[in-house]
Parts: structure tokens; C-alpha cells; sequence
């Protein structure tokens, strides 16, 4: 009769995967598992170490393990893969789809050994078609296996949008469907500050140089960086998804979900408006799209399913 | 009559740095400054802007900005200096201090050019030396320049005891005295778990097995990880510290402050506890050491003086 | 050399005045005063005392005073007014127009007296008229003087439209113009659940009820108490407008703000789509209106403006 | 395969028992329940009904209903139980003892029949008395029927000393032993400011004045008020117990236990220090007293039986 803690793994402790303990740390959700390979084990325990250690001076209790082992993941409530690996020079597209199918299936299927009843939330690259090897490998039904990319994608957008106006992020809304990056299928017209639609704030020109900025964000870090890829942003993301899921916050959050009919597209994983809440994705929301809308949509999911068919 | 927002400059855009960034960013205390040398200059704004993409998601108003121009540090009302190198294979720790020494007094001019009226809060390496060299640089009176190491410590502390009587971190205290890492003279009377001191709940061989692990937390967190060293915990102790001043809070903290006859020590910085408050350290608190104590602080003290004959 | 902490003054420790004491404090703002008459001087220190026991559990430095005496008040960054007594039966509007009128004049000459700097924010009733008041009575310029209505009327109508979609409360937004209560001009086409314009997601006729709810949601809580009125959302309200000037979070907010031909109407008080930032009041939103938009508000301005002939 | 919400009911929608569901509600803990008897019903949803509408601009997701069925407390992780007469002119103190045993028996019964699993948290006055009561009604076992009186206690004295030093709330500690106000027995050499005992921060007499002034504290409030009773840090106390529980943080807070030859005292509930965590009271923390102290917490404890023996 005692109360049970909840538990999240994070499969995956580079930066992301870090970043996201970290911040999963701070909200108090629970207990959280840091996993990565064998090989890592010990860079794992040390970064979830001196988080552990950062707790008494952040006023939080969060037991955070570092970890190689998927026993020490049994029972988790939730579970966030951001394994895989990143384009090395050289690599083509489909080596790299083919190598991170090969992982996330190996992931999920450890995962799903120990932890039959969690939800599983992916990010790993390309994430549309690693949310589908997930959904597979796991046999878990579609409301429990979700990628995320809309939530960071409209975070991006948000934050340009907030620097144009020099308003507050939290008066700004933004809208995507479709994949990530560059076949982000952003709806401007459901996109607001304060409720006020952003096209009677911006000029069109400023919108569309803030669109295609959100569109290349995750290389805009790249680039930046030099070395390495943006972390901060995709953890919050992360974050917040699991929340939404752990409280049943119901939060209407944009999600890479299955598609059976949703938009007109059938086995199809893909970024659409979502209700996260104790069920996962509890709904799938359709809207009426105008032509062009739905022509950029569907060379999203076009797109997406090229993809699936390297992973075959 | 504007309301005037805070500004806090970081210098040193590493993890630390940007850790930090992002912990005083969640605290809504004002705007981030993230500034590293011209050749980091992009990867300091790529990690600035990743951030600033988490806000939306984080729920917070924080302009982070990354640079490498002091300018843009003007009329800071606080300044953390990170900077400094690593220790690297055959470099003698007397290099190690020389080089430092160099970076944080270049370092503690410019900043004292754009904001003559910041408190400076240090912990580049070895950091009571380095402390001391700010303060000398500055030309700021004691109150405003101050070092980070016990909060570190202590936070250390803390979460070993807390795991060691599976209890809160937050109700676990801890007390440490003179210099970091090996220096370190914790005072375990002065130490509890919910009030209650820790002889009456820990066995004394564990105790003293806990304050070694705490000597050597830094160590330990640097085996781990093969690679760089803590981060986590460093930051949220230097945010903690920024928080105290910025909000006034009168935290009874342990500070590396300048000592003038306290505890019988002259021209020295050293970790003692303090008082933070809207003056930066505004009471050095003096306590009655036993034999005992004493002797291990004159050789914290001892070994601080070394460190600073190098310095010259 | 010192930080400044910043300093808030609630006049009228009613529960109201002292829910957003609470609040204030709870956001560790600065240091928040609380105001009432010499007779009620009593119960006023018996509430901030209690308060002020509570801090170290809810684990926050915040000085919370009260007191009788506006000497206490000096140097307020931010002032807000809650004075002022409800209808009692029997008495006409306009006896309770004249007496508050004479109230917030006689309070807001004596906050000025202490603080010729600060930012008033005015929840006295009516509303419209007792902020026009206050901007008289003080002479200071448009930008320091703020009314709250709309943050209030737009959290009832985000409740009743999370709860009739079974969603977050925090993917909802509505917009209101014009007076409190009866008055308030809803445009529902500004109004969405995560992004998706209501109308689609909710049938006309729930919708007319949700916004009759909401015009007569202050009546709600009256009902429903049998004595006395709401006090937790308004308190929330004004903790948040001032939250967004003390950290100059530039929010979107819906303000009482002095109109000067914005929307076609001269020397008035109402309740538009503002930015709140560290000035205060720094823009007023324009939106376009329908025919049907611009009759009501004039319905609404023309409201406000008979209530201002009683203040004459 | 859901999430489980958490629930907690608080019974008792007075002042007290409103605070605690806002402040669980701030939390975001879980659904929150506040219930009282059928002729309060209206004010109860109208409580719950205002803060419900605080939530947008708190920013926070949580299903706060009124009612005074207890159906709706259905399968509550959590009852706190605040229901109780207050003591009225000319009633002995034996009869408000027998009428608010007789309160907190049938609310017990109904409680345990619609949650059979849930942890008990009582505050009904006299409060030592009153767990016993509900502890009995439960047929519980003891480790899921807590009283409040020692963190509100603490509370108070933290706050006295924090004043006396200008020192920050988080950083004093206080411990106590014993039953409420008057026979409340302060341990101050377990009672730290930064880890620095008391009595060599502060003057004996002064150390006595705030002593005694804590026992007083509650009657200090009601002396104020004029007309009532504190309940900002009695319902933060509340708050943070069940928050110890429902996140198992394992926090060591002092809590009314009931005691089976603790302390030497058999069949006895009484003040002392507990774990909290996800089986409520985990461990009583046994001290060694001084003949001094033994001799006060043996007052205390006969004060608690005279109390008993009324109850019968």
C-alpha cells in the first residue's frame, strides 16, 4: 500500500540524453535511469554521479543512476530513447538510417523486456522512421510509442518569432505538422503572440526568413558548434513530453504519431497535433488543411516513407 | 523609472559555464551573458542560442547571449569567471597557476572596464589563488569578489550522507572549512541529518569513508568520465551563489573569502562560512575550532600560501 | 554598490490583498508590504506574520510585513491596489462609485507621497473608473498606471474551456476587450486550444455558454460563497502583471490601460491587449475589429464612461 | 496500462483546508479533492471553483473540486483531515475535546470506506488526541495515520531565529519534541543557523524569548486576527507532508507517531522526529535526552493523556 514512485529511463547519455535527465531531475518526476553502452558505462555513472551531486544545491530528491545494464531499468513508467549515432563524413543517408534502425530495434527490444507496460518517447535520427522501428519492435499499441519533433521545432519558432517582436516566449504559439527540419509543414495562420495572429505582426517577409531559420535550426547549432549538435532544446522537449504523460497534463502537444487514416495517410509515423496525457497520445487532432498545406504535407510524408524503405 | 532587469556575465563558456547559463536562466534572475576567447566565440553563441530555444519549453524569460566582446558584459551586476585551462599531461602544477593566473587577471580587467560595480564570483582553478588574483585585479573591496568551493563541497557531502541513510538531500547539512579537494577540513559536529547529528547516525568508519570520497569527489567525477570533469554540480553551486546576492537572500554559505585577522589568518582567501547577501559576503562567521581542527586548517592554509608564492 | 531588492506594496489586506501578498512572496519578487487601515492594523500583521511562518516551509526568503502605515510603503517598486468596499444592500452604484472613488483617491495620494516612482496597479471596483482615478490622483504618466480585469476574465474563460475539452489549462488562450464582467467583449476568433481556433473544436452554442459563464463568473463565486467574493484568481492576476514588470518579461497581456484614440476612443480607461515590460504599459495591440467587435466595446466604453460621470 | 493520477481529499474547507489544496494544487501533485459537510457545500465549490480559475495564470494543471460527498473521495492516495469545532466562549475544553473526537471519528469512517488505502494526515485540534481518534476509526496500521504539529512549530521558530540574525528561512533549523504550543519541548542544541548552533549566535535570553515565543505562536496569530485562526503555515506544513509521502522523498520531519516504547512511551501519539516517505512514517528517530528534556517530554506526553483520557 505504499506509494509508488514513478521511473524513466533515458537510453542514450550524450548530451541529450544528459541534458534530459537532468531537467527530468528537476521536476522531481521520479527515479531516473541514465543508459548507455558498456563501453560508456563509466562516463554514464559519472555524469549521472555529479548530477546526483547537484540535487542538494537544486533542492530536489531525484535518484539519478548511471548505467549499462537494462535490468536497472525494470519497471520504468516511461522510457526515452535518444540512442543512435550521427552522420560521420563520408556515411550516406541510408548507411546511417540503417545503423540507427539496427540500434533503436536492439534498444527497444531491451526496453521492452523489462519495462512491458511503459511508454516509449524517441528522438533518435531520422526520427519519424525510428519512432516506426520502435512502434514495431516493441508490439506496444500506437498510443504508447511517440516521437518527438514538432515540440522542439515549434520551440525554435517560437523563440525567433519572441526575438522579432521582443515579447515574452510564453505569449508566443507556433504550429507544425509533418517531419522534422526541412519537411516541417509550419501553419502560420495557427500560429499567434498574445492570441494575435503573427501575419498582422510581422511582415511576410520577416515570417517566411523565420520559417526557413526554424526549418534549419538544428543545423544553425550545428554549424555553430562546430562540433556536435544542439541538446538543450531537444531535452526540454523530451522533458516536457514525458511530463505531460507522467501527470496526465493533457497538454495538446505536436507529436510524431501513428497515422491510420488521420490527414489521409495509413502506417505512417508522422508529426500531427497531439493530447498527451496518462495514455500516451489520447488523440490525434485533424485539421481542415488548404491545398497547398496539404501538398506540403504530403511531400513530408513522401519524404518520411523514403526513408521507411531503407529500413525496409 | 524603468524597472532595472539583473545582468549576470559568465566568462568561460565550457561545460561549467554554460551549465551555469542554464541554471540561472530556470532562476528568471535576469540577462545571461556567456562569454569565451574570439576563437570559441561561435560554439560560446551556438550553446547561448540552444538554450535560448529551451525557454519556450522551459517556461521562462531569459535573454542568453553568447560572445566573445567584453562590451557586451557592460554594467553587469554580477560576473562568474570559469576561464582557465586544465591541467594537461607533463604540465607541472606550477604552470598550471602561472598560465591561470594569466587568464583570470586578463580576464578580471576587462570586466572590471564594462562593470565596475559587479561582484565577481571565481572559480577557475586552483581557486583560492585565483580568487585572490581577482581581487588584486579588480581593485574591488573583499565583499565583491569572493570563491566557489564549498557550496561544492558541501553539496558532495550532503548527497553521499543522504545515500548513506536513504534520506532527502534536503535535510542533510554539511560544514567544511579551508580549501577544496584534499584541503577541505569538514566539521562533522557541525554536520546532520534532520537536526540530528551525524555520530548518532553513522557508524565513524563510514563517516570518514564519506568525507574521503568528498575529498576526492572531483577525482572520482573525472575517472568516470575519462574525459573533462564535474560540471553539473560546480554550476548549480556558482548559480546558488549568483541567486543569494541577486536576491538579497542573507544565505549562510561557504564562501572563499578574504580573511583580515579571522581565524587568525591575514591576506588570505579561504573558505570559511559567510554570510551572502545584496553586498556579496557581508559576515565572515568565526567559530571555535578544537586543536585538532585547527592544525588542518593551518595546513589548508599552508597549502593555499604555496599555491600563491607561484602567483608572486 | 549594493543590489537593490525590489519592493512591493499591496493596499487593502483583504483576502484578495493578502492572496497576492502570497503569491508575490511565493515568487520571492522582493520584499511585499501589506497595507490596510489603522483599525484593521491588527489583523493585517496577523496575516503577514502567518505568511511569513510559512516562507521557510514553502522554502522561500520573502519579507512580508504588514502595517497601518504608509511610511512603511516608501520606495515601493510596485503598488497595487485592492481598496475599496463591496455593494452592501441597500446602496445605490453610484454611492459605491463615490466612496471607492474617494478611497483609491486618498490611497494612491499617499502611496505617491512614498514612492513617486512606482507602477500602480489598480483592482479596486469598478475597475475601469477607480484606475482612472488612481491616474489621476497620482499624475504620473499613462504607463505607470494599470487596471486588472482582462487576465482575470480570460483565466475563467481558459478553465471553462479546458474543462469542456478535457485539456491542459495551459494550451488554452482567450482574449478579452472592454470592461469586467458584463461588459467584456470576447473574441472568440483570437481564442484557441493549442493553436486550433475553438470553433472548431467546440459546438456555437458551448461556446455562447462558456462566455456567458465567464461575463458572469465573478457573480459565479459570490453565489457560491453566500459571502463575500473570488479572491484566489484575482490575486493570481495581479501577481502575474506584476511579476511581468519587475522582471520586464515584455508578456501580452490584457490591461486596463488609459486609451488615446487606440480604437477610436479619447481620455478613457479599458481593458486592451497590452505589453507589460519594465516601463510599465509599453504598447497598446490594435486589433481590427468586426462591426459587431467595435459595437460592443463601444457598449463597453460607453459603460465605463457613465460610471465615470459619477466620479465626475 | 495508464498512469495513475495521484488524489489527495482534504476534509475541512476552512481556511486552513483551502490553503492546502491550493498549495497541492501549486504543486501539480494530483487531483484534489476538498470536501465538507452538506450545509457548506456551496462555499466549498466556490473555493474550489476560484482557485480552479488561478490555475491558467499559475501555470499549473490540477483538478481542485468542492463537494460534501464523499464518494468523490473515492480511492485517495492522501486524506488530510483539518474538520473540527473551534474551541467557542464558555465550552470547556472537555467538551470541545469529546465534539471534535466525535468529528474526527465519522469523518475517519467515511474516509477509510470510499479509500481504504490512502495515508491519513491529521491537524484536527486538539491534534495528538485527534490522530489517536483517526488512527483508532482507521483501523490503520500506524505507519499511514500521521498528526501535524512539529513542521508548523518549527516553522515558527525558524522564522524567529531567521529574524533575529537577518539570516535566510533555509538556512536555520529548529527541532522539536512533544506536543503543540504550550507543551511543545525545543531541542536548541539540535537547532542550527548554517550549521552553527544557536547558542553561539544568540543570547541566551533572546534564545528563551523565541522559544517561548514559538509556543505561543498560534495564540500570538488568533491575538492578532482577532477573529480566527492562523493557517498560511499550517497548511504549508500540511502540504509539505503530503508532498514527503506522495514523492517518497524521504524527508525527516518531526510528526505526531504513534509511539510503541519509544521514548519509553507505549500507546502514545505524540511529537517526534519521523522519516516520510512512500510508506508514510518510515522510522521514529529515537535521541537521547537530557534528564531536563526527559522531564518536559514527560509533561508533554501526560498533558497528551489527560487529553486521551477525555476521548476515552
Amino acid at each position: 500500500m505504499a506509494i509508488k514512485r514513478s521511473k524513466i529511463t533515458i537510453v542514450g547519455a550524450g548530451f541529450t540524453g544528459a541534458t534530459t535527465a537532468l531537467f527530468l531531475a528537476q521536476k522531481e518526476l521520479g527515479d531516473v535511469v541514465l543508459l548507455d553502452i558498456p563501453q560508456l558505462e563509466n562516463p554514464t555513472k559519472g555524469k549521472a554521479l555529479d548530477m546526483l551531486e547537484a540535487t542538494p544545491v537544486l533542492g530536489v530528491d531525484a535518484n539519478i543512476m548511471g548505467t549499462s545494464n537494462y535490468e536497472d531499468t525494470k519497471d520504468s513508467d516511461i522510457v526515452i530513447i535518444t540512442a543512435g549515432i550521427a552522420r560521420k563524413p563520408g556515411m550516406s543517408r541510408d548507411d546511417l538510417v540503417t545503423t540507427n534502425a539496427g540500434i533503436v530495434k536492439s534498444v527497444t527490444e531491451q526496453v521492452v523486456k523489462y519495462s512491458p507496460n511503459c511508454f516509449i518517447i524517441v528522438l533518435s535520427n531520422p526520427v519519424d522512421a525510428m519512432t516506426y522501428v520502435a512502434h514495431k519492435a516493441s508490439g506496444f499499441p500506437k498510443n504508447r510509442v511517440i516521437g518527438q519533433s514538432g515540440v522542439l521545432d515549434t520551440a525554435r519558432f517560437r523563440t525567433f518569432v519572441a526575438q522579432e517582436l521582443n515579447v515574452s516566449v510564453e505569449d508566443v504559439t507556433g504550429f507544425v505538422l509533418g517531419g522534422h527540419g526541412d519537411d516541417m509543414v509550419p501553419l502560420i495562420r495557427y500560429s499567434f503572440a498574445g492570441g494575435i495572429p503573427l501575419d498582422k505582426l510581422i511582415p511576410k517577409d520577416r515570417i517566411d526568413a523565420i520559417v526557413e531559420r526554424t526549418r534549419k535550426g538544428g543545423g544553425e547549432i550545428v554549424n555553430l558548434l562546430g562540433n556536435g549538435s544542439a541538446y538543450y532544446a531537444p531535452a526540454a522537449s523530451l522533458a516536457q513530453m514525458a511530463e505531460a504523460i507522467l501527470k496526465d497534463k493533457k497538454r495538446i502537444l505536436p507529436s510524431i504519431a501513428f497515422l491510420e487514416g488521420e490527414y489521409g495517410y495509413q502506417n505512417l509515423y508522422m508529426g500531427v497535433p497531439t493530447l498527451l496525457g496518462a495514455n500516451g497520445i489520447e488523440k490525434v487532432y485533424e485539421l481542415e488543411l488548404t491545398a497547398e498545406e496539404k501538398a506540403a504535407l504530403d511531400k513530408s510524408a513522401e519524404s518520411v516513407r523514403n526513408v521507411m524503405k531503407v529500413v525496409g
